[in-house]
Parts: structure tokens; sequence; C-alpha cells
């Protein structure tokens, strides 16, 4: 039985919603499960002092011709959300909620979220927006909304953060492939051929 | 008669020297030939607010690993220099000297340093050493540091570095395509979609 690739992914991120739509069917073809880790970009980037390409005008203007045009690449659709990022807490401490049940309802979650913000705009940070996407979804909007206000999910989310910043984890989306590091959707080759068993 | 790829590197940037290694023979394939383009990355850094990726210290651990992994997926040697990065602007103005009479002698000069620095830890900002390289690199040493310290060369590496800026290049290695900017050693696969043709 060989080792999930573990893929840490932001609910803000366009990479990490690109790259949420490629990963499962590339670990399947090698034989692998996909673990997912929903964090928040922000918190790395407090904790290491970076800060997002957004908030340089000119990488912002690369950025934004770079997000949809990677997604085009790829073949799915993309449609640059306004106003972005967005905070994403409230998204993410539902992942880590459903995740504590079935780690698969946690991955349906993500990837409603992450087409939902990134292909319709809904707005992630709007409770209202949020209760309503989490009953399309299948989740009762009351039991959402619990979760994301409940100091254990709130916890459970920081842990996750932490766990990143210690396993050297500073953007989105990661991927760890047998101890391997790949920061980036644009990794993708890399991640493919390191399992393949192709350790270039 | 088809424009040519405009190629913008850095003598202190890894990613530039691997790509440095790929886009002459890429371009060839589809007909196109290359305008190398030397500039500073701190040049583009101070006027960006932009810092660069070995300044933060989880950041700086995985680009050391992904320099080598990335020049090992291109088949081509690397050896981490030490000290990195240093100041290039010697190397850069000697650049913008030779290509003032001769722009593939400019290229040639590029490969030289920068595979000089990259697989041979030779200090380009060390005067004694610039000048053996020139020397090795079948050009007069006494020309070279001449070029070097001229307010002529200096101003037209200012120029280069402000016509970059000018053009949204924010980091290096930097390749436009007619019109269409990629940044990043990793791009590779998209530039060459887009010299195929495929403008996705």
């Amino acid at each position: 039985m060989q080792s999930p690739v573990s893929f840490y992914f932001d609910f803000s991120s366009p990479y990490s919603y690109i790259a949420s739509e490629w990963i499962e069917a590339l670990a399947a073809r090698h034989g692998r499960t996909v673990r997912w880790q929903a964090i928040l970009l922000g918190a790395t980037f407090q904790a290491t002092g970076l800060r997002p390409p957004v908030d340089f005008p000119l990488k912002r203007e690369y950025a934004l011709r770079d997000f949809a045009r990677s997604a085009r690449l790829e073949g799915i659709p993309y449609q640059q959300p306004v106003p972005f990022p967005i905070a994403t807490q409230n998204a993410a401490r539902i992942f880590w909620w459903l995740h504590a049940q079935d780690a698969d309802r946690a991955t349906a979650w993500a990837h409603a979220a992450l087409r939902a913000y990134f292909t319709g705009g809904v707005r992630l940070d709007d409770a209202a927006a949020l209760r309503k996407l989490a009953e399309r979804a299948g989740i009762d909007a009351n039991d959402a909304e619990a979760a994301w206000a409940d100091p254990q999910w709130k916890l459970r989310l920081k842990q996750a953060n932490e766990e990143a910043l210690a396993a050297g984890v500073f953007g989105a989306p990661w991927f760890v492939v047998d101890g391997e590091p790949f920061w980036g959707n644009d990794r993708k080759p890399q991640v493919e051929r390191w399992l393949a068993g192709d350790r270039f």
C-alpha cells in the first residue's frame, strides 16, 4: 500500500482550485489516494513574512492573466472572482468538521466550494452565501454555521496551519509525494514523474 | 519572418541559468531567434517592493532544493554556488557592452558567465575572477573591466532594467512570445505550446 499524496490547499487560491481538479485523477493513475488538507495562506504568509502575489501591482496584473491561462491549459472553467482574495476560514472550518466524520465528504465540500468561488464568484466569506452553498452541497446550513463558529473547528484549522508550517509549507497548492515537496500548480509534470517512480 | 522570443535573465538567477540552456533550442525548433536581455533582479525587486525567495527561511530551503531538482529535470549540470545570490551588475554591463557590437557575442558571454557561476561557483562579483572568466571567454580582460566601469554601460543596464519594468517584467527568467508574457523556468511547456501556435 503506497502512501497518499498530501495536497495542501487554500479556498481562495486560484492555483489550488486548478490543482484540485487534476490531483485526484493523477494520483489514482499511480495507485495513490490524496490526503486533502485545507489551510489558510494568510496564516502561512503571516508566519513567514511572505505576501500574496496580488499585493504587488505588476505581479497582480501578471497573476490574473496567468490564473485564467493556467485554467485554460488544463481545460477547466475559470472566472476571476471579484472580490479576490477573500477570507476563507469558515469554508476551511467546515472542511475540517466534515473531515472528522468522513474524509470523502470533506473532499466533496472542497470541490463544491472551490468551484463555487472560482467559476461562479460565490462569496465564501459571506455567511448567507456560505449557508446556501452548504445546502446545495447536501450539508445542513445550521450545522455548517455551528461548525464554523465552534472553537473546536477553529482550533482544528489552526492546528492544520501549524502542522503545514512545521512541514515547510509556505504556499498552496503544495504536494508531498513520499516526502518530496512540490509547490505550485505548475509542478504538475514533476509530481507526475515522481509518482511514476522517476526520481530525477 | 516571425518575431524573436524575448528572454530576460539575471546572472544570479538559478532558474534563468536553467532556462538559458533550453531557450535557444526551443525557439529554433519553432523558427524563432532569441532576444537576450540581461537585467538586475535587484532593481526590479526594489522598484516593485518584491524580495528574492531566498530571503525567507522556509522559502529558501525549498528553493535550494527546487533549483537543483529543476536542473536535474532538464538534464543540465548544477552546483549550488556559495555565496548566493551575488551582485552581477559587472557581468551584465559586459553583456550590454558586447551586445552593442555583436548580439551573438553577448549571448556567448551570458552562457559562459551563467555556467561559470552555476556549475563552478565562479564569483561574478569579484573583479579578478571576472577578468579571468572574460579572458577564458576570449574577451580582453582590460576591455571588459573598462566596460563595466564605463558610465555608458552602467546607463545601458539601467535602461534595460527600466525597459523591463515598463514591459511588466518583475522576475526572471521572463519570456515574451508575440506579446504574451511568461514568468519562470517552469513555464517551459506553456512557452513551447505558444510557439507551436496553440494559443490556449
